[in-house]
């Protein structure tokens, strides 16, 4: 009998060796997040030597308690409303009665397997990092597809680098979060931007992907609704981007599949960015 | 301005076209699980129309609960000791001190994109699907491999289809749980099998991943001792293999990206296979 | 120096001994409840010995997952509305806009110490408790009432005894529960026959507090609103109460605090029955 | 038809008029507490709408997670051990085998009415409230008994009132923790002084009942170990006591009826203090 070659062309890519670079944050008790909700928590209800079975075997287990919106997580279109209005402009309130949103919930986001772009925004601008605060601009934008030549096409998932990655470890929580000092990322206009380039999704590596004027917090969060309401394009959230940018890949195979959290507003997730190489 | 041309072959062949399957069960309240485990719940702290901002854009939110062990997901090296041990001999009870697992947790896990191959078992012997409680031998996995000519090889992943995933949406349960009428499965014959293989992670469209015989429930477990404590094997459990066995796809790339849960035993998880076409 | 006589007479005959009966269930994983409502979980996230202090000093600590109708708890006025409506007639979807009942939810519940009075039925209908399905009747309250002596009176608190609490522990969580079997309890007319005597709250030992009839599982429950919706008489569910009948004790001065859990529509709660004696 | 006299004495009490003073604070979403634990949450899984039923009834539930040391509660003697010994000198890591103290868990602490004692201690000192970081020595102990005439007695509780509730509600969280700032309370002076006056129970308007010094968090707890480790004292914490104290109230049956939460190390609470009175 004969043993099938790896007919697939996807398997002999694969099997001359991939490198995988993981987008996601470790969940630990205590990482910065939004205070706006329930935070992660984390426990072993059952330790090894709880119970041990007659044949000398034990399991642990665990329980999870945490808001979808806290670490690296992706955004449902059901996340956000505008004026009463989700995207495709359903009545927002009548869409969660029930206690989840069956149309545009967490389970409704097809796995991502797509080509994704990192436009490293720092570098474009000759900075080592994006100021608190700082608005990417379109300008930006384009300024660093010319540097990579990695033009965002239709369909793609666009990563946009600020470089405010380098904060998710500091040990005051308080200063990711950038609450006082702003957080950088685009606005409306970079959010339009994208827009116009029919993206399917778009990341940052930030907690609230677009730029937070200081002391502002969430109160106003125009690429939100130009994204997820007007646009139906995802945004992934909390990114861990600073290896992927120190290795200069631009261009790489994004891989994102949530976990089908019925009628949920988000979910946690660990995206991948996969190029061929040792 | 130049565009990059997708110069990684992986994004040329992406670019062909991929086809995805989704190997994840969506989360939902009451879903079969084992009671072993906290149970998934999903809750709206905030839902439209609970507080709008200014400028009217409006945020709803969620709230889960739930333990790692429900629904599709990966155990951890972490998740079961055998006489007190780990995987690599470490003392089980001493490695839970603190509350999580240091260095065999769910966020040890790499994240994998592997070539993954799908045994299907009943096809194999001629059935539609196993009988409750049937094992699955090391000759039907041969049987398996002849018939559909993929091999396991160092490294892969191997997902054994029972055809139990069918009873998942059973308005019962207790049937997909299989307490009293059993679960089929590998049992250790099969595990050795599959660690004689090399292979990297196993998974299986049950519950419990092996065997469980009428009404012995999860008394004893002999695969999760050969795969986890042995071999350092990881076990995926309740996928949905059905339609991927129904579309003769039994080679693809395999990819299961986990949440990064520190010192958890295990992590909920979307699996995908993915191969080339339209 | 001087120490205060015990001046209050309170204390005065608090000095002189008190019998305190407890009429609440402990909380364990896997108890008997309603599956409508979230189940309660216990874990120890940090157990002794996972953090010592330099001074030798270890501490333990809890996470606690639940709904608040599990176990024994008492309803909040927010709990039930009957076509729209909550008890005083506000409108029941948008009371609850926010997440939070703020007007009627548990943390408006006055802590309650008043006099109470158990109305043993099965001992009065001269049964050993009363049968599934059984609907306790006003005249059945009446002979109660006869048979004891203690007829409750405005602003009193009034328990019925159906003995079916003995089911409580039962190793099948479902006979308790009582899903098929029905389960004994006033209807309407009793709750009629409680609200005319302007009770302060009232209280059973079964879960719904109101007979259920054989497989009609929670599909009506007239009693409750006739009480929480029209009367804003508060329900006390899943009591312990066959101590307290097998003393032959009926009156007594009922003590229920229940937790101020903001805009909650209900609070666990361990409701005491006090009496002079040793 | 007879109605049976209020006969005890108790009832008879009761019924001339009770006084209910509150010293348990609401529970609500970011209410301070020690970061150490699971913070308090609440949802509202289902709101009046999400489900009517044919008769027009409808129901709404919540979802409680929380920590049981947040808010105002009771540690069970379970919560703290020395040397890794706990009261009654049992092995404390062995004690939690199996993720429940059953020997010293909440669910043995029984149902408390008993005299009470309020220590005034500002007013005993000539102050408005006692300082941050003040220790509360047994001179200063033995003054407000002076004062007040109210000695403590074998059997009692002993609430000791520092002044520092009134920063429950500062909208700055922090200020109430007091990580910085120090917290009043007495030391292990003061608890030995408590403890030799053979109390049930001691509690008090902190968050950790005991002197924190500045800046020093938890980090020693000596009071902890005088009382619940050496000498079986419960202690309460986070109380309200400031009403009681402008009242001028300082002896009172008090009572606290702990949720019999199985084999945790606390239970939330909302203690009472009760007077005659109108």
């Amino acid at each position: 009998m004969t043993t099938a070659t790896k007919g697939d062309p996807l398997l002999r890519i694969a099997g001359g060796g991939l490198r995988i670079y993981d987008l996601g944050r470790p969940f630990t008790i205590g990482m910065p997040q939004s205070p706006n909700h329930p935070p992660y928590w984390h426990t072993l209800p059952r330790r090894h030597g709880d119970r041990v079975r007659a044949d000398g075997g034990s399991a642990a287990n665990d329980l999870i308690s945490m808001g979808t919106h806290v670490g690296t997580h992706i955004d449902a279109l059901a996340h956000v409303s505008q004026d009463g209005r989700l995207y495709g402009g359903g009545d927002a309130a009548a869409a969660g009665v029930g206690g989840r949103y069956e149309e545009l919930g967490a389970h409704t986001i097809e796995p991502i397997v797509r080509r994704g772009v990192l436009l490293d925004v720092p570098a474009a601008i000759g900075e080592r990092h994006c100021a608190p605060g700082y608005e990417i601009t379109p300008a930006d934008l384009e300024t660093a597809v010319q540097r990579q030549g990695t033009a965002p096409e239709a369909g793609d998932v666009v990563l946009i680098r600020s470089g405010w990655g380098r904060h998710f470890d500091d040990p005051d929580r308080n200063v990711y979060i950038g609450q006082d000092s702003g957080v950088p990322g685009v606005s409306e206009a970079g959010a339009r931007w994208l827009a116009e380039r029919r993206v399917h999704a778009v990341g940052a590596d930030t907690i609230a992907f677009e730029r937070l004027a200081p002391g502002a917090g969430h109160a106003a969060l125009p690429a939100h609704r130009v994204l997820l309401v007007e646009h139906g394009i995802y945004i992934i959230e909390a990114m861990a981007l600073e290896d992927l940018a120190a290795a200069g890949v631009h261009e790489f195979l994004f891989v994102l599949s949530p976990l089908a959290l019925y009628g949920a507003t988000g979910s946690p997730a660990r995206p991948l960015a996969v190029v061929t190489g040792a």
